[in-house]
């Protein structure tokens, strides 16, 4: 299985904090040391970094967390292979574009015997179970809406329905955006929280370091993250709802 | 304009000498400041870096530049904007999936008034030509070739068919890899060298820097550079026929 880490802002924020936490359990305090890999939206544009090395000993993990990349985005993925050797093409998160935009998506999870038709507008180019299902999503939606993206609220009730398909292969948990929202979709484990003024201080549970969030922020910041598993232990992370699709809009959760 | 660089070995092969020549035009010795990208292909998966820093300043570019990643097929650009502003959105290489393998695409040149028929299969997320054009052209081998994948020849034929109808709009020297091979399109200025035994000494033409490449390679190494313009100034390098698609293979020149 692997961890999961997302983050979706009101403000271009830096996920540096957090990242170095999420690091940690690629190979330090976790086992997920078969790659990792990290997408920041900026604008409609996208920076992916992938490494099939573990985490904890990657450079260029080493320059993400040192380096602040601010985005509104953020889909960070440490991988602990089930389906597909370890290697760049089964790294998540994977990148594909749908109506002129680009769509970013990791899993966790296990897919069992899971061969969805495929039409070839999306193939999957590593192993994955994950591809397979991200390839079918964006075939899916496309056809789901032959004239073009949807609003939000359709997009979320078209990936509930994918979902529902989906889940019955195995635990499909899943993170998804285009740039614009963030979609997450929880079926066995999955946590969120959301950082507003009055901010705090927060502790990281993998290594002992703490940020005073008020020295970095302004009074009307809105950071929503949902990780795996909680990143910090002085703060109340508070689980998503099972099979359902949640939707974060400007660091805000605001349907599922 | 740009400038582009392209490395098509039959070893995985580092690019850090010449990139570290390269990079110098992105904002020192050339005035390409408005971004910069790399790919690596690492057996089907893709490293791709992209900046809309100038690589000169990029934190990303010195990362590159001192982390040796082998690759059988990169391609980099640094990018002085013609048409769509500088952003993530419209930096070079662009990325793209084709019968289940990524294609990574960059342009030096200026389409004016070019707007191909797009079916909807590839749509641009920026606003530059370029990305345009390697939408139209992945649309175009999807169409051409129905049933898949054709050879490296019959796909050559098909890149100059495409190549030929485009260089109407305007300069189109482009370079274009599915991590198999290396296709390159000169129409202005566009440079090759083929290194392999008996290696010499390189010296860079932008910072003075050598390298033995007796040091770093074996006698069976082949390694093919492709650059808008020579990034040594002790070694001969040939210009590309005009207006033909070159096909780079194991780090030679095979067809055009």
């Amino acid at each position: 299985m692997c961890e999961l880490l997302g983050m979706n802002c009101n403000v271009p924020t830096d996920i540096c904090f957090s990242f170095r936490g999420f690091r940690a359990r690629g190979g330090g305090t976790g086992v997920h040391r078969d790659g990792w890999g990290i997408a920041f939206f900026e604008g409609k544009g996208v920076r992916l970094f992938l490494d099939p090395q573990p985490s904890i000993e990657s450079p260029v993990a080493q320059l993400v967390h040192q380096y602040p990349i601010r985005s509104l985005n953020v889909i960070a993925h440490i991988r602990k292979a089930t389906q597909g050797p370890t290697g760049l093409e089964n790294t998540h998160p994977f990148m594909r574009e749908l109506w002129g935009r680009y769509w970013i998506f990791a899993h966790n999870g296990n897919l069992v015997d899971y061969a969805p038709p495929l039409d070839g507008s999306y193939l999957p180019v590593g192993q994955t179970d994950s591809e397979r299902a991200f390839c079918h999503l964006l075939q899916t939606l496309r056809t789901t809406f032959p004239d073009g993206p949807p609003d939000r609220m359709a997009l979320r009730a078209a990936l509930e329905a994918f979902a529902e398909k989906t889940r019955g292969f195995g635990p499909f948990n899943f993170l998804l955006s285009n740039g614009d929202c963030l979609f997450v979709h929880r079926a066995t484990e999955l946590s969120y929280i959301v950082r507003q003024a009055p901010f705090a201080m927060a502790h990281l549970k993998d290594e002992d370091v703490s940020i005073d969030f008020n020295e970095v922020t302004t009074p009307n910041d809105q950071v929503a993250l949902v990780a795996t598993l909680p990143l910090t232990d002085n703060e109340v992370w508070t689980p998503l709802p099972v099979n359902r699709v949640v939707l974060f809009v400007d660091g805000e959760r605001v349907a599922d």
